[in-house]
């Protein structure tokens, strides 16, 4: 089978290599972690679920920006508040009314709310929650369970130990250039396991924040989330949950609305601003106003674009209810993905929310199997690996298609699980990286 | 006299003090840092240098956005630049070839560095360049001079004795909510002053990084650059210089080039991108590389509006030398403000570089001169306070009628002084605020 040429695409990423420090911004956009060698790894043009690449394929995307882009790329309601707002100037000495509607909006859709503050990237607004939340407790020590970006501050935790983070989204982080001073300034718990932070907070009085994600890879289970709050306002802890991936997945806003438990300091970002670069810290005021002491400033938060983005958004997913488009595409998904393991005979793993799900298949060869899914998708013009992040303009005809070609690859994986037949002999190029370690 | 109407942006900004921490995301853009209760607040439009607020005054500016817009507002060259790619899609999958281009571009620019990284925020340059000098080098102890963001490896300066960053840009920053344990992993010196960073280094063998300003209200003096050079070279120290704000204001580039001293780190930010957010880390790749194993990752940093915007900006800046002309307007301007000042007898300190100047009144009464300067330049429709961000939008005409009016308002300071009038008969507000601490 000729493969799909990527020819300038893999060139052009060659040469970056060599002169960008990881190659690109974002490790899970990077070519390795799909296909080496062969990703197109950067776009000409895109629209909805649609991508151009740099040698002219045109791609359906699976991956949709790695979960910005619920209403599609190019969403021409949200382009054209963006155009407006880069005609009357995107940045001037005096600030944007935008980022006060924007705040009353997020405050009015999280009613336990009452004060925000913006930032361009989800790292920053998970330091800014932190940094708030130490100067309200006074206390530094954070138990932590999910994955909260690349700062020190969260880095750290792989001092001690680089098995740390092992159970979170990324195995093998490693803290080089992190102070060592930061070491044990952070203690982890795993999902679920609310025996877990009992202990670290019984056996560790500084501890001032507990820092997680409402729920990734596990729904919480044993009331885990009303169990977390009780514990954080009985013993004066600032809760806070990082609902960057999570927000706007199940629900409109925060996973933790549907939950019914209210943190102190929520994150949102990713899906916020549809592509356009904003997210927001949201808290009670009574917890926020101990920053106000505290310097948190910087120039780009002061954008039009990112909250000008962000209104247009929020108005069309609240008139689309796209949370319950994606979260029903997302179960269609899932569904096919199980039924064609079973009629294959594959024992497969499920993980994530419906709307941003992911599978592997039980055993040794999986990331051989991953990458020869990714390589035969490829070929059949779909940016697609493991995984799914649902948008509004995936439909059911695509889904067809989409089964049917997985249902080609999953019966060769099945030859080759049976022993009947080899992956090595599919297999164009080199096995896709995974986790951090792997990929350097 | 009767006050131009700001009714409408003191209303909102009233508003969003109560729901957004610190009432807006960037210190420098606080009303009250210019006239409290006074200040239009908000924009609705912009171009070149013209802003309209929302009461529907329109304003000339010569603060421009305190530094981002040397090429003006709404620019129409980069804006086509930016819609272009805005309807080809922010963000996808995959990575914008865009990166690479704009990487390539400030490496020629800057021959002796070889590999870069992008961010979306001064800040995160600052942190990102950090991280990699300490991975580098092992070494976490960091020699500052300088302004360099609300990050906690900064602010942690002042957790000995928050007087330690007062000879900096902002006095009075508090460490609310930054670690105790990074206490002690900073050292301060100041600007000129060779024998303060040699002392430092002789007695704290831990310094791994020297990170500073090339120049921001002095000039180097008496090869202060080159020893410091010198210096980290001799002891293996990473010296990193913050370009930021001082980069493209007069030449094109970081300042360093100009004076023929290389760092081994330096960012790019403010100007780069004109108004859109795009920070840019460039260093030489022996150093860089050695952060290849240490996780510096985020979503919003693949956007491609900021490298797009930055390419157009760097094309636009290199066809009219823009530096050039700021440098030119900032010494008229400069030239303004010493005659007038001589006129009327009074003693001023000219401080910064041509391009982004100020000016104080040697004076007890200097914060209420600025914010009456700043009501009456208000009134005759200028933002304006004591400080000039030249653009390539200011011209002579213009020039002509801000010395007219300030020529009036220096007379009146002038008899102020002289004891034959008092400045606050002339008050129709608060005093300004000014640097961090007197703002809360």
């Amino acid at each position: 089978m000729a493969m799909i040429n990527t020819t300038k695409g893999q060139k052009k990423y060659k040469e970056a290599k060599k002169i960008i420090l990881g190659g690109n911004m974002l490790l899970s956009k990077r070519p390795e972690m799909f296909l080496p060698n062969r990703w197109p790894s950067y776009y000409d043009k895109s629209n909805k679920i649609s991508v151009t690449d740099l040698d002219g394929n045109i791609y359906t995307d699976m991956v949709c920006a790695v979960g910005t882009n619920i209403l599609g790329y190019a969403n021409s309601e949200i382009d054209k508040a963006v155009n407006k707002t880069i005609r009357n100037g995107n940045m001037t000495t005096l600030n944007c009314p935008e980022e006060v509607y924007l705040a009353e909006k997020l405050i009015e859709m999280h009613p336990w709310s009452s004060m925000v503050r913006f930032a361009r990237t989800g790292g920053e607004a998970n330091s800014i929650a932190l940094r708030i939340a130490r100067a309200a407790t006074g206390k530094d020590k954070v138990a932590i369970c999910g994955y909260h970006g690349w700062h020190d501050w969260y880095l750290s935790t792989n001092l001690k130990n680089d098995k740390n983070l092992k159970d979170f989204l990324l195995p093998g982080l490693e803290p080089k250039g992190v102070p060592k001073s930061l070491k044990n300034s952070t203690y982890t718990f795993l999902y679920n396991r609310i025996d877990q932070l009992e202990k670290l907070i019984k056996n560790n009085s500084d501890i001032g924040v507990i820092f997680m994600e409402v729920s990734r890879n596990e729904k919480p289970k044993n009331n885990f989330l009303h169990k977390v709050r009780k514990l954080a306002t009985k013993n004066n802890i600032v809760l806070i949950f990082d609902e960057c991936s999570s927000g706007f997945r199940e629900n409109f806003g925060g996973l933790h609305l549907k939950y019914k438990v209210n943190p102190d300091i929520m994150m949102l970002g990713k899906a916020l601003g549809n592509g356009y670069a904003i997210t927001a810290v949201v808290g009670k005021k009574e917890i926020m106003k101990e920053a106000e002491n505290s310097f948190i400033s910087s120039t780009f938060w002061t954008e039009r674009i990112g909250p000008t983005a962000a209104l247009k958004c929020l108005e069309i997913m609240q008139k689309e209810k796209s949370w319950e488009y994606v979260t029903n595409y997302g179960k269609k998904v899932i569904n096919v993905w199980k039924k064609l393991a079973s009629n294959y005979n594959l024992k497969i793993k499920i993980a994530g929310l419906p709307a941003l799900a992911s599978f592997i298949i039980v055993s040794d060869n999986f990331l051989k199997y991953k990458t020869f899914i990714t390589q035969q998708m490829l070929n059949k013009n779909y940016l697609a690996s493991n995984i799914l992040y649902a948008s509004i303009s995936h439909d059911q005809k695509l889904l067809n298609n989409y089964a049917e070609n997985l249902d080609k690859i999953f019966a060769i994986i099945s030859k080759c699980e049976k022993g009947e037949d080899l992956i090595d002999n599919y297999l164009k190029g080199p096995v896709c990286y995974t986790g951090f370690k792997r990929l350097n």
